[in-house]
Parts: C-alpha cells; sequence; structure tokens
C-alpha cells in the first residue's frame, strides 16, 4: 500500500449508543498525527448522537455520498444491535466502505461490516464477550476467534474496546511507517500491543 | 474510604482544546460499571465543546454550584493553557474539588488543580512529556516524575493520556474493590497496568 495524500482523512461513524473507547481512542492517536490528518465525526443524522455510556458527541457530517475517506472507523457499542437489522443503513454503509481506502472496525463494529457483506470471504475478529452474536452475522467470514486485531487487505478488524488502540497503531504503521506509529504511542504514553495475536481475551471467554 | 451510596455519580470537566482520551478513556471504564454509575459532561459554558483532535462532545451540566460528585474528573490538553491564566475558573475549580469526594486529574489536568492549589503539599504527577511546563504551575506540590499514576488522600493524578484508564481502574478499585476493577477491565479487554509505579515514559523524557 502506497503513502496516501496528506493529511489523512479519518472519518468515524457514530450512532446512537456507539462505545465511546471505540471512537475515541482511534481518534486520540489519528489525533496525535496533527497537521497529518483530519478527523470528522460521520451520522446518518448529523448533530449530537449519545454514547453507550450517557455522554454525546457532535457529528457535523452525514453518512452519505463522497467523502473521500482514506480510513473510515466502525465502532461498536450496544447501538449496534438495531442496526444489523437496519437494510437502508447497511446499504450506504457498503456504499461507503467500497469508497474508503481503509476500513476499520473496533468491538461488534464488524457485526455491522459483517451484516454489509464487507466481510465476506475475509479473515475478521471482534469483541470477545459478544463473539456469538457478532460472527452469527456473518456465516461468510472467516472469524479469528484469537487475535487483537485482524488486517485482511484494506479491512483492519479489531477485538474489543481497548484493542482499537493497537489496530489504529498498526493502521498508522501501515500507512506512515512503524516509527510513525511508535512515536505516536510514546505521545499518548500507551503501551502498544504490537503482536496481533496478542489476546488474553480471548481465553477469558472460552475462545482459546 | 467507605464505600459510597450507589450510583457513583462521576463528572468530567470539558473545555476547548481538552484531550479525547483523557476524558473518554476514564469515562469508558466508569460506564461499565453500568447503574452503579451515572456520568456527566461538565463545562464553564454547557453545550458543544470542541476537543484538542477537533471533535466536539456536548456539556449537558454548567461547572457551578453543587454537583454532588463522587469523582470529578479533569483532563489535559492544549486547552490547559489559557486556563492557567483565568482566575474565574481556577476559583471555581478550587471550590468544585473541595466539594468532590474525589479528585482525578489526567495529563496536564494536574497543572490545573496546582494552579488551584488543591495539590499543595500533596504528592503528584502529570504528563512526562510536558513536565517542565506542568510543574512550573505548582511550585508547593511534591511532583513524582516517574509514576503511572499517584494517589494522595482524595486526590489521584495520572501521567499522559492513555495513562488515565490505569488511574480510572485504581479509583474503581479504591470505591468498589479490585474485583471489580479487574471485571471491568476485562470487559473493556483492557490490559490494566496495577502497578502505579510502572512508568516507562518517565526515562523516555529523560526524568528518570
Amino acid at each position: 500500500m502506497t503513502t496516501p495524500a496528506l493529511p489523512l482523512k479519518v472519518g468515524a461513524l457514530v450512532f446512537p449508543g456507539f462505545e465511546l473507547l471505540d471512537v475515541f481512542g482511534p481518534l486520540e492517536l489519528f489525533g496525535l498525527l496533527h497537521e497529518r490528518a483530519t478527523i470528522s465525526l460521520l451520522a446518518v443524522a448529523p448533530g449530537p448522537v449519545p454514547s453507550a455510556q450517557g455522554p454525546s458527541c457532535v457529528a457535523e457530517t452525514a453518512f452519505r455520498g463522497d467523502l473521500g475517506l482514506d480510513v473510515l472507523l466502525v465502532p461498536g457499542g450496544r447501538g449496534t444491535r438495531p442496526l444489523v437489522l437496519d437494510e437502508a443503513f447497511l446499504l450506504e454503509l457498503g456504499r461507503q466502505c467500497a469508497a474508503a481506502r481503509i476500513v476499520a472496525s473496533v468491538c461488534t463494529g464488524s457485526a455491522l461490516l459483517a451484516k454489509a457483506g464487507v466481510l465476506d470471504g475475509l479473515r475478521a475478529t471482534t469483541n470477545k464477550r459478544a463473539y456469538g452474536w457478532a460472527t452469527a452475522n456473518g456465516p461468510r467470514v472467516r472469524w479469528v476467534a484469537q487475535a487483537r486485531w485482524v488486517e485482511d487487505g484494506k479491512v483492519f478488524t479489531s477485538s474489543g474496546v481497548s484493542a482499537g488502540m493497537d489496530m489504529a497503531l498498526a493502521l498508522i504503521a501501515r500507512l506512515m511507517g512503524r516509527e510513525s506509529a511508535l512515536q505516536i504511542a510514546a505521545g499518548a504514553e500507551y503501551e502498544w500491543h504490537q503482536d496481533a495475536a496478542w489476546d488474553p481475551f480471548a481465553a477469558l471467554n472460552g475462545l482459546a
């Protein structure tokens, strides 16, 4: 994958009931790219969007049309439950994933990607506590139970919640080089789990 | 410290230029207490508040008067730079810290606490990359250069950005017991650094 034109255009999808850290963990790290990245929050209905934990963020951009994204981030959270049944949303998600240079999901965000057909035939992972539910949404996906994150072509999927940060650094490493990712981890005083196979939470949930 | 009445009332201060993960890392973990905690965002001027990284959150509560908080979370970010010069803000911060059961800062949030006099005579830590600036705001603070977080009485201070999550789990452990904190870390698939003295970033920045 060639180095993208800068600034990197990062868009994070939000919806009522999104998981806070799924979105803001990765966005913190992309934010540390400073002038090398722009960040926007995307929603079907722009405006305030409440998280699963209560606090709302403000989505300034409608999730439709030509967004020209380098990275489309898709979080999980209990708000994914109605969305896997929302055909109009899934159709748009499929379109936006096709258009984005890279697609990256955190936690049960992979259930949305799976239901939209984005993961068909690909290797992917998801939250280990909601593994049964998430994987049932993707019968044609090659699910990997034990993985911090999985990269297959242009699609990155990560395990639950905090795993999104390790995946985001891997994504930055792929696009900008490992040295950039290491500098950003240090800037956030974050201990990056650099091994995509590191996943003690699979065993903790009876999956390994 | 006795077990607080539940739900635990957690309020996070936000201001223009707050650091995303400083706020939403800890709030993700408090959110995993589910019905055992309520979470609100506080600001001098309620409404949308832009982060240092761009995305805005919505503060629903004014940062004044009797808030009845069990935990007051004070983040860092470049927005702390004008606030250490804002006498009216610092006066209110001092009042709110006196009233809160526990005060917890992340990153350069400790510079705000220091400037408000909250840390006088106490042991505290802060971001390791902005260590010189932050500590200059608190000449009467017993600054600890090498620490993931520091607890002194009712005041918790943490190192930079992601350190707030380790501190939040320590805070939950103190209030709810270690087992609760471990369960929450597992729920977020987060590897908790349980040792408050773990801090490779001090040496990385020439502080150890």
